[in-house]
């Protein structure tokens, strides 16, 4: 009963990816060899060498398999949304930013960061990590509509100025996750935030692009309360 | 005239240091090693070995190297705003920001993350960068407080929460900075961002913490208006 299938090649090819992103997370790029992951995943000597001739087809082939992992996740989460699950409390965007400060995710969110250090240097890479970025940025996009005060109607480059806002501060915040600095817990927590963020920018007094808005008042002389 | 003195022992530290923060930046941590950065800094092979005897220390010194730089250029607008500059518009903190998208400061910006997703497994390294980022952070604060709507009284836990978001935000910016990402470019762009997350979270209806609200409304029904 204990004798175990050999797995092929693709299930192989898989598990490789997979030893490589728990190193990545783990010990950093640079903690990422062909020994390493060889002996990370339990195999002979040189097999990952066999199957990823370069280092950068190892990492190439981690950076696919980690935005395989993407899709499927934000995938079920798109079609949860499309049944019964919109304007779910918490929010789903919510739910998954949060669950990716967790295990099993964490590995990924920092085994990503990991990667997208080394994209800047390597297109290919950075071509393999830029289509679940779209994916998740579409989502991001479709739920925060959602969340947004109701019966508004929303000009296109309202949503769009919003959406690099809210985006960017989730991308800070995966990175303070990435870091193991939860100044987030939870998922209502989140959706309170975006919120807030939205209801500040639907709020400007200028009609035009809200990133382009100059409200910094001159010699503004507030006082923050003493404690106690 | 053109016989140059021979840097002593300081400056010749600083100056592998700046080596090694030009290469973090262009390649990336494992970019550096003692060999490229004698050979960036143009000084004889063995140079930064004879300095710093292992590669740990040789990140240490650089991460330490960028702290002070960082501290420089931070007391030199915590300066500037103890004068006449309290209340500038654009806010010094945004001006400051931006800059860090732009070189000279973009190589400095690269680095620090290098630095910060090893300092991840490190904590010599990490104690090394929390000193300029607690400055940092103070400096954030200070000039947060500048951009709130004038008059109002805030509370002590409502400045901590906004200051966490501004913070949270502003870290995403930079991490997209340092990829290339340029979706903010003046400082006044970031006063209204900064601004108008500020009037929406100072806005929320609760009187608790502002990251404890729970305002996501269940169904929210919103369209974002068709282009044209």
């Amino acid at each position: 009963m204990d004798k175990r299938r050999k797995p092929n090649s693709t299930e192989r090819r898989r598990d490789l990816c997979d030893a490589a992103i728990q190193l990545l997370a783990d010990d950093g790029a640079k903690g990422v060899s062909h020994l390493k992951v060889d002996r990370k995943a339990g195999v002979p000597d040189g097999t990952t060498s066999f199957y990823f001739r370069t280092r950068s087809a190892l990492l190439l082939a981690a950076a696919e398999r980690l935005a395989e992992l993407d899709l499927a996740r934000l995938q079920s989460v798109a079609d949860d949304s499309a049944g019964s699950g919109v304007g779910d409390s918490p929010s789903r965007l919510s739910q998954v930013v949060i669950q990716s400060g967790r295990e099993p995710e964490l590995t990924r969110t920092r085994a990503r960061y990991e990667l997208t250090m080394q994209a800047a240097r390597d297109p290919q890479l950075a071509a393999a990590l830029a289509h679940s970025t779209d994916a998740f940025t579409k989502l991001h996009r479709e739920i925060l509509v959602q969340l947004l005060p109701r019966g508004a109607e929303l000009e296109p480059a309202v949503v769009e100025d919003l959406s690099n806002v809210t985006l960017t501060f989730i991308n800070g915040l995966l990175l303070r996750f990435a870091h193991g600095d939860r100044i987030i817990d939870s998922a209502a927590q989140l959706d309170g935030i975006l919120a807030a963020i939205a209801r500040g920018m639907l709020r400007s007094p200028e009609k035009g692009r809200l990133t382009g808005v100059d409200p910094a008042r001159p010699a503004g002389r507030n006082k923050v309360k003493k404690r106690g």
